[in-house]
């Protein structure tokens, strides 16, 4: 007994469904319609194609042994048959019959099935401003926009770029150009690179990355025009300036293609995309939808949640091929995770930032913590710095960000676990986390988090966060800033830009503090904040009442210094 | 109302109780006696003193920015009292003293107390063999132990070394003494390095890497006598050969220091080290004990684990404190995780092996998988090799070895996290783990490794591990091989040593399966065994029933090729 199975869709989620089924179900007959030209290739690979890191375009489309993942390759291999250049366009769920488009020779046909598969992917958004249609104004979604973006960096014509939406692909892409020799700016219409990833503080410190490497990022811009000549781009006009340019990347997001899907009656849900359970079914039980065209659920606020990734459809692929071969398998979720590499530096979040977080009712608790990637006595250690959120009630961490030059995406893993599973803040702690000197420090800092954030809960340790102190700062309270850094370590990395400031190294604390205003709020911070607990400790013991810590210290301060 | 917090040992967990009373407990006044004359230091970290890696022992006792943790350091800063070369003798319960010897002065003093910790650690085993007092034979467990060793490899005398006991410790200081351009030369009594750490094949896996670096490892060999002239050491004698040496490192593990808690009728536990609860408190209520010299409780057993381990001491200092400041804090327990660095290798595991698993009743299934760190269009990407253990019936994940080129701190870490957290398999390969092209797949290792798991314990595919098909073949069973790689990856890699192979590269399998045996099982493999599960589907639609997968391909095989 066969059964006819008919994928929409090759890139992803389709591939994945494709190559499952023909693992696991030996009466599966599958043909797969794809309306362009590629399959199954890596689309996170792409700016890693533009920038050069990956050099031939073939490596994004073949098997790890060089095997070009084609139509001969899905037959022969797979036993899948594949139609390029199909596009559906209409299903008929009476009959059970999907038509398609052959693009190449402008016939129409008709392919039945038992069960379908809708994988067809999302698109970039493309805002109808003036010079939209200009030449080398890019998107980058898809195999053929990455060639005609690394044909146009090749022809050496490119000096200057705007990447126009500071989100993960634009970023990716901002630095992919910059390392091509190109001089790169960046709009977005919010405040601070990766506005969906990071919060403001975050982002500030994506910014300052960004800064130092000479890339202008123009933050709550709004793009409205794009300025050409002779058919070609020359530049990009916000509300507030004009910015030259050789190239834009329009990279302001994408939205599920569902066209299809609703003009065949399926319920859509959130964003637009189509609405399956967790069976990844859609409201058809014949009809099965995975990948960017449908929203998930996420598994901190059970509400849906859009999460277009490559990671998801690949995951969801399976899950549709377990359900279509009879194994009920579910997909749990989402948890927004995503990371992203920037320079030496990475940064990465999972579950909900701490204003999500009260969005969805949390009562939350945060706390930042920077530390070094190994003990500083081994070479070449980083910076790890965590925002870790926790509900105040349940104690469950609901999610954390992360950003450094250290193994941010080794410590966002395992709070990836630590949401999933439900961890608490003191299971987080308790974790055996692998100790040796080579790859972290005998605490590692997702342990430090996890027991600072236990402090903060306790009421062991008062703090504020930069983004607090800034403002606090900015409403003139009386503070008294105490600094327990070294002169050198000031020199070296800079200090809090406000007169408030006291510097005692902490050798002398015992000595000084006795000194120190009783009256005013005293804040201890140092190079990351673990001599301005000493100190804090140390007027507790002195009878001091109001004190906090700066979370983080100096190395996590993302604001201006002097 | 002040109270008398006495602490006996100075280094991992009685330091951290002292820092962390200090900064809870405004009330506490701590004193901290240590035999020894360092504070403090980083004792995972002496065998990268030895190999040169840090360059100045004092960076092991300094804080990050170079402070000492001397007395002084403790005074002034901790606000504690640290008494060093004072030993402990005595404890009277009654009285709630402590009598300690100054090993500078010969005096005796009394210290009372209200609490008391004891933290005094574990000593290395030191076999009672002939020459065991022969200069240049170390231990490797102290500061002192390491002065002598790293003074000894620099004065360029040492050309040959033998180290005794393949655990951590030796193999850490292996790997130090090869890069100081030593020959070193590894006796275990047991078959394979890390016996206490990894299976026997895993420990295959780290024979391979020490024969490819020219180090000898003799297993199951047991030392004899060391041999010397002129009271310095010559070699060593086994029970099957004499091996040559300049310097001995005997390795051979630790035991827990007792004596005092013994004398002093407290509890002992499992190993003979101090029984404690899950508040760290020993059988007399006012006397807690931790990190080494204590027995902790597994997490996944339940039963009692001996873990003497830096990162544990450190956050059981944390719970006793906590615990003495009226804070009800409890440690968790441990999940026997450990991990090293071998050269460009790591190795590592968490929770139970799948004999351990087996031991203590589980019905245990196990898989192991080779991926990619990184997709193979990035650059510079190593080896994940991932044995993953569950129970057959909770699916829930027992335990992981891991091994390998790539990141396998970040796999382990995450699989840490599942053990502890109770994550079923199916919530394992759910994880929506961080994925960029940069820092891991589509799918991470870890998620293949619960796929692969799950397919195999929800009967989809059956799988041999390389030991398995080993003993097959040594059974002189009927099986064909079936290698799926082309003729190049053959030349790199390898082949398996049996006669029954036979080659048929992916692309030509539906062509070519036909003609093979249906009388004869059939086992697929390739570089990692993915087109090995490629070619058993297909097998499985061509109607095969007695069909195998080899877990891991080529590159997993830890046995003799040809």
């Amino acid at each position: 007994m066969s059964k006819k199975i008919l994928i929409v869709g090759g890139v992803a989620c389709g591939g994945k469904t494709a190559a499952r089924l023909m693992r696991i179900d030996p009466e599966a007959e599958v043909i797969m319609l794809e309306k362009g030209e590629y399959l199954s290739y890596a689309g996170c690979g792409l700016p890693y194609y533009v920038g050069g890191v990956v050099n031939e375009y073939k490596d994004l489309l073949s098997t790890a042994i060089g095997v070009v993942r084609d139509e001969n390759y899905f037959r022969n291999v797979k036993h899948v048959e594949v139609k390029t250049k199909n596009m559906a366009t209409k299903i008929d769920r009476e009959k059970k019959e999907v038509t398609a488009l052959d693009l190449a020779s402008g016939e129409e046909k008709v392919f039945p099935y038992d069960k379908l598969v809708l994988a067809t992917g999302a698109s970039p958004v493309k805002p109808p401003i003036p010079g939209a249609d200009l030449n080398r104004v890019f998107t980058l979604w898809t195999m053929p926009d990455a060639l005609g973006m690394r044909a146009a960096v090749d022809s050496g014509k490119i000096k200057k770029a705007v990447v126009v939406g500071a989100g993960l692909i634009g970023m990716e892409v901002v630095e992919a150009l910059h390392g091509r020799g190109i001089e790169v700016s960046v709009v977005d219409f919010l405040s601070h690179p990766l506005p969906a990833l990071v919060d403001n503080e975050f982002g500030n410190r994506v910014n300052c990355v960004l800064k130092c490497k000479g890339i202008n990022f123009y933050g709550g811009e709004k793009v409205l025009e794009i300025m050409g000549e002779n058919s070609c781009v020359t530049g990009v006009k916000t509300d507030k300036r004009e910015i030259e340019a050789d190239m834009i990347l329009m990279a302001i997001g994408v939205r599920p293609n569902t066209i299809l899907a609703k003009e065949a009656g399926l319920e859509l849900g959130e964003s637009g995309a189509i609405a399956v359970n967790s069976r990844m079914r859609t409201s058809d039980p014949n009809i099965y939808a995975g990948g960017d065209c449908t929203v998930g659920r996420h598994i901190v606020t059970g509400k849906p949640c859009w999460q277009p990734m490559g990671s998801t459809a690949n995951r969801q692929g399976r899950v549709i091929a377990d359900n279509i071969s009879g194994k009920e398998t579910s997909f749990k979720g989402v948890q927004s995770t995503a990371i992203m590499k920037l320079f030496e530096y990475t940064v990465g979040k999972t579950g909900l930032t701490e204003e999500q977080a009260a969005e969805n009712g949390f009562d939350a608790v945060s706390i930042t913590v920077v530390d070094p990637d190994k003990p500083h006595f081994m070479p070449q250690g980083g910076i790890v710095m965590i925002k870790l959120v926790a509900d105040r009630w349940t104690r469950k961490v609901l999610g954390a960000q992360s950003f450094g030059t250290g193994k941010i995406d080794k410590r966002l893993d395992v709070l990836v676990g630590a949401v999933s599973g439900g961890l608490t803040i003191d299971d987080l702690a308790d974790l055996d986390i692998a100790y040796t000197p080579p790859f972290t420090t005998a605490l590692d800092p997702v342990t430090h988090a996890a027991n600072a954030l236990k402090n903060k809960m306790d009421g062991l340790l008062r703090t504020y966060s930069a983004t607090q102190l800034k403002e606090k700062m900015e409403r003139r309270e009386e503070v008294v800033l105490v600094d327990l850094r070294t002169p050198p370590e000031i020199e070296a990395h800079g200090q809090l830009p406000y007169d408030e400031v006291v510097n005692i190294p902490l050798g002398k604390f015992w000595e000084k503090a006795p000194a120190l205003p009783l009256d005013k709020e005293i804040v201890t911070y140092c190079k990351i904040s673990v001599r301005g607990w000493d100190a804090y400790s140390i007027l507790k013991r002195l009878g001091f009442k109001k004190i906090a810590l700066l979370e983080g210290g100096i190395l996590g301060w993302p604001f201006e210094k002097k």
